[in-house]
């Protein structure tokens, strides 16, 4: 296929580098031209400006953030200028508000749009590995599923209005927020009486909790590695606002949500984050007095 | 070996009889009837009198609380009675204030003690298929190894101080109370936007989450099967309570422990306190105006 | 003194009638005509447009709330084509981000700007006997400061910077908030253990807590008169956000203001979102059993 | 009258100095000999024994705590050998599990009990300004009045269970725990952006929070002026464990007294325990990264 491809971080470096080893035409455009270098070694084109994204068999885009992604797409009026009937595959984790003005303007400018943001870290994406979460109408999502399937391990369909996939990726990052709280409470109630963190996380998350979340993010804060960050704090920080502001979107109370918030914020004062995302696990070791300001 | 076995709950009948099975000798106590009866029929012997417990090679006690614990051990003069050099293995949850009491107890009264509780619902106990988590002096651990390849999959050895085990077990408890508060929550915020708690569970509980726990729970809550209840919701809030406890000894601030507390108590007072543990997802829902109360 | 006022809701329209009634000139504009023909029958003037207001010695903008007020002011020109030198005093509650575009598109238009955000409900407003917290630089207070002086029993300079006067206000109104829940939980409890809520708060309303506050919504509390509102809990809810937001550019941990933003969000879901502010105190009664749900 | 008093800490001492002023007799006992030899200098007789209290007209007691007054009086036999008919005033602040326990102890033994906690601090004892809350059976209530004219300014009646003072005084303790927990948070938010917790506090506490908590909490906060204590923050939090003991007795969720524990452990945590209860405002502080721990 011939696929544009916008917004190359960590994540979307990988991924595009991926379509292109599986041997499709992928022209990329990024903010920051370093990428774009790295990527046209192995294959890519590279594209003068973002109108010349949105044309081909499909765009991908995967740009960090509602504020990125609204200063490139809605408010330049991209959308409104690109072919009647390409389809947008939007794979970043955004806003349940923007995800429904996209999906309005994508219809009034006769674009199809897909969400389809993913779970895994860089790593994962590099493995083509990743979770992806899809949602649009049926046939669209047929026509991008080739390329899901060279990105991902699986595709996880939900639904035909795209924000369904939103609020299944905004769930899952807070789920995983919660779990890291629950592992920094658990490890400074063990500390508190002489079972170190280490000890500790290595039984649950060899039992009840085997999973890859506990295991993960488990091991980084048994080994205390917290730098280089794979997803700095910051970045959760980011996606549990997005859970906090879907919540008042549809009146669900999240007070775990609220309570990582505050605990990030804490970090976040504590001068940690650029740190890992699991740095929140010392929050309630600090506040317990285990450990010293950083 | 010849083994007293007090406590016949759930979880203690299913362990006593995998010993029996194996070819212990047991004699069991219980203060109802009922399961000393049923053991007798696949070859336990019934026990007089508590004090006709503490006798043989080891005693395994699996009383279901501190009070049920307090009254019939450490207030009956029984371990001041009991020979000396017996071997007690505590294999209930119990409090970490009351652990070190115990422990005490024993040393002054010359027997062996040691902590040994599980991680693991009744049908894992009948299983043999539980985790134990256990703590005393090495050669007490050693003795007790045969009885623990009989009742678990595996024990996870992790100290010489039997309160080590308790601190372990009850923050074990207090992070699943947390992971299904987690799930209470994001599956209220995606039923916000249309997805059903069984759709996302699904995604999250064969990906990040692939744990028993999420597993387990999760299809509880998927099915919103909340009866019969296998593990009551007040018995998860003793658990809780034991961490906060736990917490309070030590100058651990345990919000999220706190956050669960607060919301088992609204579970019980809108009536679902016989409920599953799981039950406690139905809070986040009920309180997003989703469901009525019961 | 000649004064344009713009935003006319129940407090704008009281404030505006007391610089009428005090013998000031007054050019009045709202979104909807009917409190302008109000006040044109005691002798406002009406202005045709938002730029007709902002004329004369001084403007008084009163605006609902950040969208109103950007939609009204920044986004349309108006504050570019007003008359250099031009004081705009600023009196409602708006976000300290908003507080600083404003100061700082003031400052490049070369208008003078102050932020000068009141304490009060509307008979406080109608009565002139508000508390305004005002901050901006001293010559251009000192101007206000006649007006301020027909509207509020007291003015409270908190300095140059006109955010700082904003600030105060979103702590000012989080604590209320604050107030309110405490008297929700307190009264839940002592309901719990037969003692009403009419009783305890006259105890605590005239001792230890005997200010406006604890006596104006604890007699809300102990009548159950949320109806009608004098400040919704919508209201009260935007003011949180504020505070939360403030949190956030300034990484201040509010946990308690988390815990009113759900508790919030709780009582709107119940359907109790137009009733007063005072109402958040019955979601304790509500999770305690105590009441059912609207 | 004839009275017994018994347990003389800085409420006690001065509450008994002001009886023997008003001219009663009054026979004191104390733990630690200290504060009886004080007394007997301006009139008081020192009791031998507990039981030597336990006689006269009428005996009051105010221990410090639960176990003190277990300790003192159910676990000694004292109320079943007093002389019929006597009348026993708990001015003490302690849980209503004990409450209901002593109210029935009393009555199975033939004694006259009422509760009577006061709120007010050692300087409000002394000058008999005490705010006194009562329950118990009409008669006894009136036979206790002159007394509680000598110890209070006024006294509250709040029906003739004795448990409902004694809930009354836990959530009163409760709310001023909460204000301070308001005061460390919007002064943590104000402070974020340039106004010191002294201009804010001299704002709201003038103005909508002009009460004896706020400005008596306010100041200390402040000047920052938390030592040496009138009234220990690890005593603060034994009120807010019987306030969260209390709501577990009537299944209400108390979120705002979990968050107070929480951040009273902190402070322990960080060593400010001896501090005066004000002290918990500096959590909110050093989590904003404001001050550094001490």
């Amino acid at each position: 296929m011939e696929i544009g491809f916008i917004g190359l971080g960590a994540m979307g470096k990988a991924m595009a580098a991926n379509l292109i080893k599986a041997g499709h035409r992928v022209r990329v455009w990024n903010r920051s031209p370093g990428p774009v270098a790295a990527l046209r070694e192995i294959g890519a084109e590279a594209a003068a400006t973002v109108p010349d994204v949105f044309r081909g068999d499909l765009v991908i885009s995967m740009l960090a953030e509602d504020g990125a992604l609204r200063a490139t797409l809605p408010e330049t009026g991209v959308i409104a200028a690109a072919p009647k009937g390409l389809l947008h595959v939007n794979m970043a984790t955004i806003s349940v508000a923007l995800a429904e003005e996209l999906t309005e303007l994508h219809r009034q400018c006769g674009l199809g749009y897909v969400a389809a943001p993913v779970f895994g870290r860089p790593d994962v994406a590099a493995a083509g590995n990743l979770n992806i979460v899809a949602a649009g109408p049926t046939d669209l999502l047929d026509r991008a599923q080739p390329i899901f399937d060279v990105l991902g391990q699986k595709t996880w369909r939900v639904g035909e209005e795209p924000i369904r996939a939103n609020i299944v990726k905004v769930a899952g990052n807070f789920m995983i927020g919660a779990a890291i709280e629950a592992m920094g409470e658990a490890t400074a109630l063990t500390r508190g009486y002489g079972v170190s963190a280490a000890d500790f996380l290595e039984i649950v998350s060899n039992t009840l909790f085997a999973a890859p979340v506990y295991k993960g993010y488990g091991a980084l804060i048994a080994e205390q590695r917290y730098e280089p960050a794979a997803f700095k704090l910051t970045l959760g920080l980011k996606d549990i606002r997005l859970a906090l502001a879907a919540g008042d979107g549809a009146n669900v109370p999240l007070p775990l949500a609220s309570l990582l918030r505050d605990n990030m914020l804490d970090a976040i004062a504590a001068g940690d984050g650029d740190r890992d995302f699991a740095t929140l696990a010392t929050v309630a070791q600090r506040r317990a007095g285990q450990i010293s300001k950083a």
